[in-house]
């Protein structure tokens, strides 16, 4: 095997690649709002991700370029109509696309983003094209299904732990999942190791969502980005929220379902006294354990993929940058 | 060549398996507006013309089922989306998807109804496969470039005659003539004879859709299905307004002018006055030329298609129905 390459030189390509994509031109209306999110930024996660798959098994991972850009334009159509539905006035500190144009932009233009990212897809050699869309159909479909279960969950209080995890795999990880699949088959991995990298991306993203429960309690403000607090704040049904009603008994049972109930409060002393239940039920304890469970998964099977280990090292060594991150 | 099928025959076989579909199972929210919109009915014009298409070239017309459906589901899909951008309470008769349930649940069931769209393609064989998802694509952004025209149109008032084409051509034409020439390549067409069929489904499309705009004034109340004026009260620029904005001149431009900005008014006396000013301009028969003109074009198309005449002639019945038709 020749040396490896630096991941700077993926994200490199990805970047130039992005900035090449034509998404149409006319009307200009329905574009302007893809080109828009698209320079949103972000950290680029999947397509790398697709990259360091095809690297793990062939040298020529810029034949992967085009179909990961495809991930990135799905998750990002994904964004464009979840914020839409969420109400959600910001993306990335930016004004959101049904914000800074209107609903029926964000809907149309994201529309024509899905078909965007198939005809990206197309760029995959004849004899993977089949195999790829139909698991990038089953995967597509799973992602609108964690969103919807989502959303049902924004009225219920009785959501379970299980429904939970079920719900960000569906939202989250599989797209991750598929991103490496992905990758592999581009390489010409068989089956065993595409599922490998496939069942690995799925663990280390619901580790991944996991982390982003966590850091919205625990996170330093210094440098998280966004208000610490943000899910208390909205009684966003996370992990930690889920553990806590699930566990907390007499008076913090009590205090809990106050604040939760609460119309009119003071942010900060909910976000304190929250955190504070969390605190004496050992949330945070539970959560870190959890996190570490799935991305320890995840590395394992990273480990049993059939591939030089220095190029796996790259894998694993973003996956590590993942599980670090504070922002 | 065999005895030809009788059109009824794949009617039968098209209902048999929009029954059998699977869209999908949970969470039920999900995938029950799905189920709702497609069993609506309507005349599913578009899977039709694709087994006509295929039976045109080859006797196993039922490898065109999956694919066929697959056009029917992905103008559902824009049904459901432009229905919450037009904000129209019915369809077919019965309240839309966002009325029923709301804008979140159209908005994610039309998304995994384009998925699924593309899962039904994934049945076309694996050496046309490509040629059918890179032709599907750009007929699918076309008709999103046709909705976002549309909705410009809505503010302007200079709207001029080739405008309003180009854009019924992407809204409505492009996806009839996709359906027919899919059906060409599925039984092995050559690119000539796809290409044939592509013009001819687009002429007999914008015919289609100006005959649309007809009925809505000149139609018989009793067959018409709709209410009869409703374009004209909503101010809909319709190929006739057009073309009575463009003509009329002096008093008759004035009176037309008083009318379109009325914010009050009766109804009916609204109709009456607006189809006596389209009278005047000899609007009704400047738009039954232009429908007779596409449809003429879309005949020439169908008979250089080198193919069976006894099953040309299954075709041209059919587009001459379409020509007929009073609602």
């Amino acid at each position: 095997m020749t040396q490896t390459t630096n991941p700077l030189v993926f994200l490199e390509a990805l970047h130039q690649e992005i900035q090449q994509t034509e998404y149409g031109q006319q009307p200009v209306e329905l574009y302007e709002p893809i080109r828009y999110i698209m320079n949103l930024g972000g950290k680029r996660m999947r397509p790398l991700l697709t990259l360091m798959a095809t690297y793990l098994f062939s040298d020529d991972w810029r034949k992967a370029l085009k179909p990961a850009i495809a991930v990135e334009v799905f998750h990002n159509f994904t964004l464009m109509h979840d914020d839409i539905m969420d109400q959600a006035p910001l993306r990335r500190g930016q004004p959101t696309v049904h914000e800074k144009w209107n609903n029926n932009s964000a809907i149309l233009s994201g529309d024509v983003m899905l078909v965007n990212a198939y005809g990206l897809l197309l760029d995959v050699e004849t004899q993977y094209l089949k195999k790829v869309l139909t698991r990038f159909n089953r995967t597509a479909a799973e992602v609108c299904e964690g969103q919807q279960l989502d959303m049902n969950f924004e009225t219920r209080w009785d959501v379970t732990e299980a429904e939970y995890i079920e719900m960000i795999r569906l939202k989250t990880s599989v797209l991750l999942g598929f991103a490496l699949e992905m990758g592999g088959i581009i390489a010409g991995a068989d089956d065993e190791n595409s599922a490998l990298l496939r069942e690995g991306g799925i663990n280390i993203g619901l580790g991944f969502q996991l982390k982003d429960d966590l850091l919205d309690v625990y996170g330093d403000p210094a440098k998280f980005g966004k208000q610490v607090g943000g899910d208390i704040i909205a009684n966003k049904k996370t992990f930690l929220l889920i553990e806590a009603l699930q566990q907390a008994q007499g008076d913090l049972k009590t205090e809990l379902s106050g604040w939760l109930s609460a119309t009119e409060f003071d942010k900060t002393e909910k976000v304190r006294a929250v955190t504070a239940i969390y605190d004496q039920l050992g949330i945070r304890q539970l959560t870190e354990a959890r996190i570490n469970d799935y991305f320890t998964r995840g590395f394992a099977s990273f480990g049993q993929v059939a591939a030089d280990p220095a190029r796996k090292a790259l894998l694993t060594e973003f996956a590590e940058q993942l599980i670090g991150r504070e922002s």
